[in-house]
């Protein structure tokens, strides 16, 4: 996508093998780029999360591995590496994915070749990411054009940030909407602001405003209202795993979106790239366990004060107690489409195999 | 309900023809008590939200009056007490209904006999007020009874503040959490923080934790997850107006938790004091217009800063717009039944004329 006009990956590589990013725990309020030169900056960089969301942890990994081989080949030093870096986010499964890759191909290379090795290998994660997303795009935007009614702005909600900031570039549920905006589609996008973590107000509002697209805040409680009085064509929502069977884990709240959109009448599509399938999962209610995070995230509110400075300010009562489950789980009959990279599927374990014939059986 | 253990209202009367209130804009942070002594402290307190929610307008509305009529019990007088207490808050039904009762009360009297006249309506105001909460309070324990499973909990989803806050005593909502606790039925409370204003993180779990009643802050986007999960009992809620056929006009976000409960079979009641049934109504999702409020109280998030300070920080991006919307309409269809001063009716026109039957051919 464009930031203000130019266009940005999330990740870069910069002349002198070094990896250019985007601090942001700043966003929305500073947009601030910095360098990464060692291994340990980009594993401090995924620890403290100036660069989150699945696929763009996978890439920032690979760039990691690839600024420690540059700085020292030996075989100690690239499973040092892949020790510091697989320790960063235990959960992430791009991040695990992109380390055991990195291990197979540097290993049995002599040291001498492993550094050219690890930035070739680096860019093609990072271009992997980017061409399943524009495939997601391509599919979704036949989506969008279904949803247009006569010349109206399509009016699409979605929930958190599965967008341009989680990935290397475009994002998964925001990809349809850039592709229907740069086709000359015109879209309003009701950004979900996403407590407790504000990923919605914090990031997708600030990335679709630098690239142009009409959108506008609500907190999350208002879908349902507007979905009741025919304000949203269209909802496309991100996923964490979702179940062989169409069940979808994301991030909390995604269910009572799907709950009003069913009971409106309105399309609820959910674009995950396939790896984030869980063939092994059947009933994502029962079988998908949620983590429950720090309550200070609840507590907690951060954000710019009248001066210009970062601060966080309490919203709960000193003594109550507070509960902050991550994710909940929506069921598959409540998703009009899954939306891959090699086609939009049904919710189900028939229309999941329909695009991935290679799973049957397995 | 009891502050620590002291029994309390949220509007007294003081010796010396004075009135206590409780300064609500400094909650949860700070417990603040304040005196009026005139009518314009009043109307100040009234139209900065010292004190909110109908029922604890009205009655602040009376004692106003009370005061106004104490400094000068002339027919001006009553004639501007009326006139400024009446444009505080233009579209609060309570205020109105206060203030017709005390002008049609006051304006028959000779002027020295109107000052103990208006203390004596507005202690009645206020006496009603916590008669009809008592009663709702009645009627609502059998259903947290009911719905207990053995010796547990029963855990309570509650959305915004339709509490002792909202009211003189006991509140709406809540009305049947306090008497099931005072009764020893161990109950334990879900408290939606309500965005934007977060009168539940704010007030509700403020005035349950002062009585002792054990809660649980969530926001908004969890309580579908632990109704999935088994984790919710009964939900109560509040209702600023619901209509003849049971439709509910509520917080933002109250249409949702409704059709979670629904999704799972989780009985979900809404508590009202009949006046609020608007009896010309019959569908809310069409004919009650939903107040669009400041973007600002999306954006800026009030609450205490590290050092003590109460502040606001901004949560979205400069530049990115932000709708507001007020409240919501729970179909009837949704709602297991309302929770009146004289029952509890199944949410549908025959329903209410059953407990009102005076309003039958009205």
């Amino acid at each position: 996508m464009r930031v203000d006009g130019t266009p940005m990956r999330t990740i870069w590589p910069v002349a002198g093998r070094r990896v250019g990013i985007i601090d942001q725990t700043r966003l929305p309020h500073e947009f601030v780029t910095l360098e990464l030169t060692t291994m340990e900056a980009a594993a401090h960089a995924i620890r403290a999360m100036l660069v989150r969301g699945a696929p763009l942890i996978g890439a920032t990994a690979a760039y990691g591995v690839a600024l420690a081989v540059t700085a020292d080949p030996s075989d100690a030093a690239l499973a040092r590496a892949i020790e510091v870096l697989g320790a960063t986010r235990p959960t992430a499964i791009n991040l695990r994915w992109a380390l055991d890759r990195a291990r197979r191909r540097l290993a049995e290379l002599p040291p001498g070749e492993r550094a050219d090795a690890a930035w070739a290998l680096a860019a093609e994660v990072a271009d992997e990411d980017v061409g399943i997303n524009a495939a997601i795009g391509r599919h979704g935007l036949e989506l969008v054009k279904r949803a247009r009614k006569g010349d109206k702005p399509v009016n699409i909600l979605t929930h958190c940030n599965a967008g341009w900031l989680a990935t290397v570039d475009i994002g998964t549920a925001t990809a349809p909407i850039y592709a229907a905006h740069d086709a000359g589609i015109p879209v309003h996008v009701w950004v979900d602001e996403t407590r407790p973590r504000n990923q919605g107000a914090g990031l997708t509002a600030w990335e679709l405003g630098r690239h142009g697209v009409p959108h506008t805040v609500i907190v999350d409680n208002v879908g349902g209202h507007l979905m009741q009085h025919g304000m949203v064509d269209l909802c496309i929502v991100g996923t964490d795993r979702t179940t062989a069977s169409g069940d979808v884990a994301n991030k909390i709240g995604t269910y009572l979106k799907a709950l009003a959109a069913h009971d409106n009448g309105v399309p609820f599509y959910v674009a995950l790239p396939s790896p984030t399938i869980d063939w092994t999962l059947d009933d994502g209610v029962k079988e998908i366990p949620i983590e429950q995070r720090d309550g200070g995230e609840v507590s907690l509110v951060p954000g710019r004060l009248a001066d210009g400075t970062i601060a966080s300010v309490r919203v709960t009562p000193e003594g109550s107690p507070v509960a902050n489950y991550g994710f909940d789980v929506t069921p598959a009959r409540l998703v009009t489409g899954l939306i891959t990279e090699r086609g939009v599927a049904s919710a189900s374990r028939e229309g999941l195999l329909g695009l991935f014939p290679e799973k049957r059986g397995a």
